[in-house]
């Protein structure tokens, strides 16, 4: 049994571990929440690290903190901030709506680390008392929120946004790489007039440019922040200019423009930047999965599949079939995608679930938004190190599929008519002849028309 | 501008067009919600009628209706049932969330019908009134949960279940038909071992049968109607009885064996059967989707893809491309599918937003499982007759693959262990050779005993 | 019977109604897709008239239609667009994932009614041919998605947000109105610190302001056009410049910012856009979600609920209780928010589908979309003209509340600290009490101060 | 640094710890899957133990393992099946979508752990090889699904209907308790009525029994298991009577019913019994949620909600208003059911996925099916025992409602008509009287009759 000390709160005392800096109020959670393995996440505690922080520096400019208090709470705040003390943030996400419970845990933490470095006992809310001081010009009901926002923006500007280009830039190497390799197109799975290898990348490269510029978009909403809104919007218990204070504070110390929420009633009670967040988030899934199983479909086989590109061998793929290779990183980021999906659905319901003054599912929230910024991140960057740079275009296969598609025959359709060009094409795929000999023996088409018009290297592009 | 009549509510005149049924109630509500272009399901309408005919019929048992009003009721009220006044029934979907629009739509015309039955002036409430003796030891509140579990369980039993059993069949066909094709396997869409097309068309036969038994399973909680009720679940206003003597009608009327629900009180305010049958539908969408894809995939070419089905043509394939044929079936049952998992998400949203008494999504959950059975059965039915049936294995093209396969290696593994068969399969496919020349050349196996195991029909079971 | 004509298409003969401009391909996808009852909505249709205009004009800019065929598309296709031949496409949702049978209805219904104003015979396809002319430059592959992104904007420009405009200003008013009236704030529906009741309506004005913002933000993406892409992308068949030309005819014509799509080979193998879009009507979705069942709350009673605000009355509640009044535009609207989530689901999921060079997915897609944007239109008007602006506040009642809350103590604790003040709170409740007994009782604070602080006008800001 | 030794795989040597059992693939798997934080849940761990055991046993009852071999793998795998070896499975989740590698840190672990129990050197593969011994007669591609169905089975037959079962025994003795305690009711959330408390949670108890019933009915199709498939579904590399043997070697250990899967094609390409009962675990949610909101309103207040209920306090509610109180495990329950509803779009999702032989999402099916097991089973115990049991009725406020409900109206109605009661009602209304007052001063009523007949005690039930 790990040694205890006593700390109370308004509901009594209890015991919680010497080595802990949280509180009663936390450990009380602990023994109320005892729900699944999912904790608060370390972007979240890095967060509330800053809105407290920043909350004592915003207090201390409007005359309205005991500076000496005011800079330990500083002190102590940054350190969790630069997540030295993340071991003190045991709680459940499924917790109070509200998120009070972390941000006690917040309170308690600093509280008694400020108490610390001002020499005082533990435990004793002297000289620094959680809520009277850590919380003060504070209400759960929005640190809870600036929290979430500081955390989301954070993780998709220093996370999401570079795995994202990386990505990107991976696969535009891949499209400048292959722009000189025509082969078949497919629409419908079936085969279709040709394009270049290149091209097909160049939609990849599309869609995560989009995408960047998607989860980009959703940044400024999340900049917004509920702090100085209090209790219920009103900004009850704090001076006028401190929701503008604080969030320059935030914004110093962070290095990104976050401003005071113009309305903190919706701020409070809405979460629909979140939910907006997620939204971009949710494209961006449904970009990947499709890029991932593209290539998971080009690099069937090796030999009776499609075969077009070589993904690289990572690992084993089977412990029954020898020798056999996977597209294990199109794996992996595909169930990512199908994560982040259904996370949207989670998110999305939780927004809509708010009543009057607060919206109580603001811990899911974020645990979702959170673990779908991380889970896309870390995938797309293994997808581009372990798949994507090694991908290998066959083009002795390539070129094999192009030159037996009957699809070529679309190129006459403009000269003989696209009635005329169908004959061609069902006769040849009936008797398994190539297009040219059916279209020089039916009579639409000289041989050297023929040659001159049905060439791959022509379709792939206006003329 | 169609000639009308005035109606009354409590709320004051209205006019209505003469040639319909329908009184002041759904004229009201026609100018109250006018909302997208969705109306009241025909199945949702037959089931008012049931509902109406149900309860005249139980009241009279109970001598609690004049038997010439109750009798005149119930020759309207199956006239409803029958379809044959679907006309009067127009009504938004997005209405009142009780469905109480709907309700008093069938109570209004099935009031003036028999009114104009008993020879009376339609309009007159006369010698029929809408809620006095239609809507008599009812409540919207448990009528029109009842119309949505017998509306929802006569689809089901009458529609989804044949239309499931037409696709499982013609799928068990093809299982047969194909039973002696061995072809390659694939997982991961990576070559694996061997197996038979008709073990392939099994699996889906395997997941088309669970499906009927999941639907079916769906059903004895639909059978249990809300009806008694009334306006709370207490069934104030019914007299002793009602509740059974009404199921008993019901059961009869439709042959389908419906109880009265154990617990009213559950049957108002929660929907968790009809969300729990969605639920069932939503397990047959992804078994569709997961096959009709399949069907896309071995279908692909037909030079330059799988090739190992030929689906059948049904239309030209493409407005551009000459003779492209593609698998059009596939897709809108594929789509289908998409719709259903969405229309899973509304409705278990919906019926989790019950409050207290009465939950008050009832027509949006409605809308969904009805447009959820409905598409289903038809997309089925639609994918058989035009795509299953006409299924075709291009047997040469199966062989060709199988032979060329890398996976055949797997058979020697037993014997010579699988670090041995992976540097004969790794030894190949580096070298474009055949396993059986690497296997004899790096001396892990005999010619003779090489040829005696790596046979594919000896590799499509337990030996 | 009808009387009928023949129409031929590659797969032979086929009759069609003989008052229908459509021909055989539509009539054969009438056939193999019978399946549900949706059928492609309006501004789908219009937007493929828009589609083959534009697609006449820009051939014609580049000399690559013959201008007496060119002009008689153009009429053709100009009554297409503006809905006056809607008859005339009967076709499901449910048919081919690339909207092939729809275009070509188009294609067919354009051509034969240009012969008809050219004096030619309807099916002759003489002088003008639905493919060779009407869809001259033109795939389904790049059509469709066009015509998907041209309704898709177009509707949430006309439609869309100037019904969220009309919904804000409404609650706007209401903001303004309502401004001085202190009520109890509600947290966690528990009471907590006080507001004004104008407050929480400028809480629901944000929400919509951003809502218009969202789906604004979505716009540019929907206004990147993919024609000129054609099969897969590359643009085959047509001539340099068509797509820039077409592009900027569209813009024209609907005097919205259309633009040709940079990469077309994302443009139709990817629906990013169409789910971006989706998203940010579910974020709305979200939010009048949350506005409606705010003000049912708020409304609910009249006497056993919180009452303090009367929504409007519009028709009989209920056909059972006698004078019942319900929320029933809430309840419309809140249905609308569950329907358009679950469509968020649907729209996901078709767009992480696509495969290669095509997204087959593209009818269950756009049908969504203009299914969510429909009602949201229809919901957001007639939640407004039907209940927001008949919102009344119950002063009398909204002061009752206010004035016995317990929250009130939060004035205090910077006075007297958290905890004193819990102490008070704590001991009122439990003794049925006021604040200000307890307060002075327990020598906290003195009567004049008590009197001084203790004042919910004092406690609606920052002070 | 930790000390590590050196292990093989096909792929080459690698650094692995020494105080791990793991060998060269699941450290190749830690270094190629560098994804998220979520790993492979304990009991999947403990399934994998028990698959492993089994098929040893098997084996060995087949004479196809060496008994001093396999017993080793026996004693081995059966410390993985009791948690002792947890800290040897590091894998990510986000991994190769067949679980292959978590099949292979089983078999490594196991093979390990065997050589040391035979007194050999970890590392060496002999005299215990991972894949030729542990791993024999299996594949991933059976081994996984078949420890995703014993893991799914436990953990619902273990952990979730006892949750549940404790939860419903507790919400029934509130129904019994409150049996006599006359209410109003709500509908729409306007006043309706009457029922009884008891009624109230009578419903909430069929909600959890009918839950009951609906997980348990999930259970079949889960106990009907993959393994004896092998690579394909062949079973290629068993012998007869594998399947069977494995089959009655799992239900003897878990002393559950399992049985091998009738078709092994449907058990690996599909996971339909999964999602299946996903969408069991999902009404229960959707019926959870509609519980703890229902709680949560009749809990509102204290003085300015409904405040019928009064619901334990056990944490301070607010960081900033002293003696607020919330109902937070509501809130956590509440969270807890959204994300099951969101896991359940994941599942869907991924269970649709399937591309011919196999479904390649296994992991991220599994980790949703167990998060909501898991989830939901926790809430519900802490639910019960931190909020149900201590539920309190608060009689006098529920007395002071009913009696001033203008809905008692109903009562009359069969007596006078809907038409008159509808006009007492309104009139009261309006007048802010009771009702009494009006129907007596409009003479629709003897002040006698009323007595008699407007009584909240007869109004609970037919008559």
């Amino acid at each position: 049994m790990a040694e205890t000390r006593t700390e109370t709160d308004s509901f009594g005392p209890l015991e919680v571990p010497k080595d802990k800096y949280y509180g009663a109020q936390s450990a009380r959670s602990l023994i109320n929440f005892n729900i699944g393995v999912e904790t608060m996440p370390p972007p979240m505690i890095r967060a509330l690290g800053i809105v407290k922080r920043s909350a004592a520096r915003a207090n201390m400019r409007l005359d309205n903190l005991d500076p000496k208090i005011g800079e330990a709470i500083v002190n102590a705040a940054t350190e969790v901030a630069e997540g030295k003390l993340n071991d003190h943030f045991p709680l459940s996400v499924w917790q109070t709506g509200s998120g009070t419970q972390s941000n006690m845990n917040a309170n308690e933490v600093i509280a008694n680390r400020a108490i610390e470095i001002l020499g005082g006992e533990i435990g004793s809310k002297d000289p620094v008392h959680p809520n009277d001081h850590v919380n003060r010009s504070q209400s759960s009901n929005d640190t809870f929120p600036t929290a979430m926002h500081i955390a989301s923006a954070e993780e998709i500007h220093h996370r999401l946004i570079p795995a994202l280009q990386k990505l990107r830039n991976a696969l535009n190497d891949k499209a400048e790489a292959f722009k000189d390799i025509i082969k078949i197109g497919r629409t419908h799975l079936q085969d279709a007039t040709p394009l270049t290898l290149g091209h097909e990348f160049s939609g990849y490269v599309a869609q995560v440019d989009y995408g960047i510029r998607r989860v980009e978009s959703a940044l400024p909403a999340l900049y917004a922040l509920a702090q100085g809104g209090t209790a219920v919007g009103t900004g009850i218990n704090t001076k006028p200019g401190f929701a503008e204070a604080f969030a320059e504070e935030v914004a110093n110390f962070t290095q990104l423009p976050f401003v005071t929420a113009p309305n903190k009633f919706e701020a409070l009670a809405a979460h629909d930047a979140m939910v907006e967040a997620h939204g971009q988030l949710n494209v961006v899934a449904g970009s990947l999965f499709k890029i991932a199983n593209d290539l998971r479909l080009l690099g069937s086989g090796p030999r009776s599949g499609i075969a077009e590109l070589r993904l690289p061998e990572n690992e084993p793929g089977s412990s029954i079939m020898p020798g056999k290779v996977n597209p294990t990183q199109c794996e992996a980021l595909t169930m990512v995608c199908a994560q982040v999906m259904g996370n949207n659905a989670t998110v999305s319901f939780s927004g809509s679930q708010g009543h009057l003054e607060l919206n109580v599912f603001k811990p899911v929230i974020v645990y979702n938004v959170l673990q779908s910024i991380r889970l896309l991140s870390d995938a797309a960057i293994s997808f581009t190190d372990k798949c994507v740079v090694g991908v290998e275009a066959n083009e002795e296969r390539i070129r094999e599929l192009v030159e037996r598609s009957l699809m070529l025959v679309t190129a006459l359709a403009p000269t003989i008519g696209y009635d005329n060009a169908t004959i061609i094409a069902k006769t040849a795929h009936k008797n398994g002849t190539t297009l040219r000999e059916e279209a020089i023996r039916l009579g639409f088409v000289s041989e050297e028309d023929y040659d001159d018009i049905v060439r791959p290297e022509k379709m792939i592009g206006p003329r």
